[in-house]
């Protein structure tokens, strides 16, 4: 799945837009002053309509010539929304609240729906286990059709879980965790079978990386992705490059949903222009498919209506929206999803971790010591500027990123509920707080660490290879 | 490969583009007039000027409001050229000329190069073998680098063969057995490796048919060219929906080329527009990746160097023009072309034969009586109106059909060179002309479904496994 990172899209920025749609006004001109060929003035006047749109896009305000603009400012993509400044799409997460995103907005623009109390109590009711405390603290915060999920569970029908990774990079990040954690959670309380796509091919296409650059990350990350704990009976991991070329099932599938799927409606959901590659294109294409059961013959039987359940950060619903809308047209069922919220940068809620930035990211390979200097010197702070004003206003959990991080880590309700309330009085101080975040990632990190070094090569091959799971369909 | 069809850009007809034109005009003189937001009239006038740009295409002339198109007159596509009528693009191929496609023209327009006599020579030269009288007679016309395919043939250097068909329809014509005829010709004299690929996901993305009615399509083509007489140990025939999902070189070569490709140059290529799927806008790499013999690691023993040489009708050269402009870019030579002329339809030289009208085409499955009406009914003749006028000023070869047909059948220089004189001077009546093509093709198509009849399931299978051929790399 996609990552934070740059489109050829975002990657202009404001001025350069600025500037393009200044030349490309100057040739509309000279065209028409010219009396050009029709042609070249309608084909001249269609690139300068897109390129303001670019710009507004890009800057939320309209061109205007000779006014440059002055600074960039992240902007809402919600329909006519102009009062948040948040920006979410599978490749981009901007906020310039310190909070983080809106996630009570992102719902109602994306129209998902809320995890509620209910939900979460049915989900205990359902399968007899405590929920999460990603469930409980609302870090999976939304989700479509979860309720006909814990329908067919307890109607004793079959479903199965389907997440994914785009490996942009040899090393994870703890955020990278989370999604995983929560399946592994899933897999288990549920007892399904799980499929886990690595979106090799789209990192290949999106960044400036070979195929076999790509490949190997997959390979890497799936080290780490086996190291959450997953059932080698019960668990299909496989990279696109790779399996795409083994199983007719899969491709049939995505030609399928590529034949109903316009370049128009990609354009919308997608944000993709005349000057991307074909490859992105069609690629939403690819991560769809999945969520179909015949894309795994070998799994269920050559079934094709075994019901799917994604659980996925907010800004892979793009992907999943296209998918729900092609379902019902080829002949299968929507996938239901689980949305979580983004985990933070080290530097603050602005922005999802990235593993691009190594100082604002905690790394799965990183030792006691890096961890313990990158919070001490980068994990943004709610707390005062003196010991003293700490002491007496106390500080701010709701931008204090060392304790975000603490209720994704630290399992345990009522110590976070102590340090929350000792922060936020002021008796709890920031060193002290940091401290905290190291004790409770440190020998988390390293226990991964020690399982990943189990991983052999012979169980990567076992968990990648397309079989039978330990399931009758 | 494409075959004669509608693509959803043609499938318009110019009254309907009229009266898009008109209402979406409409629509933005309204959304000016209650001044309606900026961007809501950007995107209606991107789309007027779009369906103007469309409506130019079909009918060769500016919209005029008020003034619908009376006629349809099919227009060139070529850069700025208004003189000649000829279209041809893979889905579609029409001229107003009784003649046919004016061939020169097509190669000075594709920048290619003509099939000379001293190509020809030097082909004999090199093979020791009689040129095929598909070369002789100019059926195959125009190419690109064969002189460097030669270069390597008398260097000792191996090369192979790629062709294909689109399984549009389950039976064949007598128009489709020309690029295999010429490549089993080839195949023979040069002693190289032959790949063949059935493209039923493209027929599947573009028209009405289901993926298994594809497939179906696609085994039923393949006994036809089976039949053709190909060497079971040195030719490979794929259907793309089986392959893809067999082989992970072809897929990173099918990314490869994705990547390298944006939506712009396949919209100049092929006409593509943001209402296409975007199966059909990523497909064009699809029928390119065959050109490398990294897409055939069973064959060619994994290596990517090995040159490729593609017979195929001229329509197809668009896919192969954006192959060759990939192939540097990703690291690969480009493949060499011999392009054959169309196939006219029986009704005259305009068009060429379609499987999809019965009466355009003879099929490999008519009956001896079934060729004998079809061509006496259909065929259109370039004959006199009289006994007494065909005596007087005898026929027209030029845009005799019939006459057409011999040029490809008929085998003996001699006879045909007898013929010819014999029309012309009005010695020999059409009837009887029509007489020695039913005479030629009777024949010729029994003892294709007698081979035909041979192919067994077995056979089939062997023919598209992935294996090793008799050669060594």
């Amino acid at each position: 799945m996609a990552d934070l990172q740059n489109c050829d899209f975002c990657s202009l920025n404001p001025l350069e837009l600025f500037e393009q749609v200044t030349a490309q006004g100057e040739k509309v001109r000279s065209l028409k002053a010219e009396k050009a060929p029709k042609d070249d003035i309608d084909t001249a006047v269609q690139l300068l309509l897109s390129l303001k749109l670019s710009y507004k896009t890009a800057t939320g305000e309209e061109y205007k010539a000779g006014s440059p603009p002055t600074d960039f400012t992240p902007v809402s993509n919600g329909p006519g929304d102009t009062e948040d400044n948040d920006f979410v799409d599978p490749w981009t997460v901007q906020t310039s609240n310190a909070k983080g995103v809106d996630y009570d907005k992102l719902i109602v623009r994306f129209g998902s729906s809320k995890i509620d109390k209910d939900l979460i109590n049915r989900i205990e009711r359902v399968t007899g286990h405590k929920p999460h405390h990603f469930l409980r603290r609302g870090i999976f915060f939304s989700h479509r059709d979860m309720n006909q999920i814990l329908d067919a569970y307890e109607n004793k029908k079959p479903f199965y879980l389907y997440t994914g990774r785009g490996p942009s990079a040899e090393a994870m990040h703890v955020g990278h965790l989370i999604p995983f954690t929560f399946t592994k959670w899933l897999q288990e309380v549920f007892n399904v079978p799980l499929v886990i796509q690595i979106t090799d091919d789209e990192k290949y296409l999106w960044k400036d990386m070979t195929l076999e650059k790509a490949y190997q990350c997959a390979i890497e990350n799936i080290k780490d992705i086996i190291a959450c704990g997953f059932d080698i009976n019960k668990t299909f991991i496989f990279s696109d490059l790779e399996y795409l070329g083994m199983s007719p099932g899969f491709y049939r599938n995505i030609v399928k949903i590529q034949k109903h799927v316009t370049f128009n409606q990609v354009k919308g959901i997608f944000g993709f222009t005349d000057s991307d590659c074909i490859g992105k294109i069609s690629f939403p294409a690819i991560q769809a498919a999945p969520s179909f059961s015949s894309s795994f013959p070998q799994i269920f039987n050559n079934k094709s209506n075994i019901p799917c359940l994604i659980p996925c950060a907010i800004d892979q619903d793009p992907y999943f929206r296209m998918t729900r809308d092609v379902a019902p047209r080829i002949g299968f069922s929507k996938p239901a999803l689980l949305h979580s919220v983004f985990f933070p940068a080290l530097q603050g809620a602005q922005t999802k971790m990235s593993s691009s930035d190594p100082n604002s990211s905690i790394f799965l390979t990183d030792t006691p010591k890096q961890i313990k200097t990158k919070i001490n010197k980068h994990a943004f702070s709610g707390g005062k500027d003196t010991v003293e004003e700490h002491r007496k206003y106390g500080g701010n959990c709701d931008v204090d990123v060392s304790y975000m991080y603490l209720t994704f880590f630290l399992e345990d309700d009522d110590k976070l509920e102590q340090i929350k309330q000792a922060y936020t009085s002021g008796a709890l101080l920031t060193g002290e707080l940091k401290k905290a975040l190291i004790e409770t990632l440190q020998p988390l990190i390293a226990a991964h660490q020690q399982r990943r070094k189990q991983i052999t090569d012979e169980i990567v091959k076992e968990f990648m290879t397309p079989r039978k799971l330990a399931f009758d369909y």
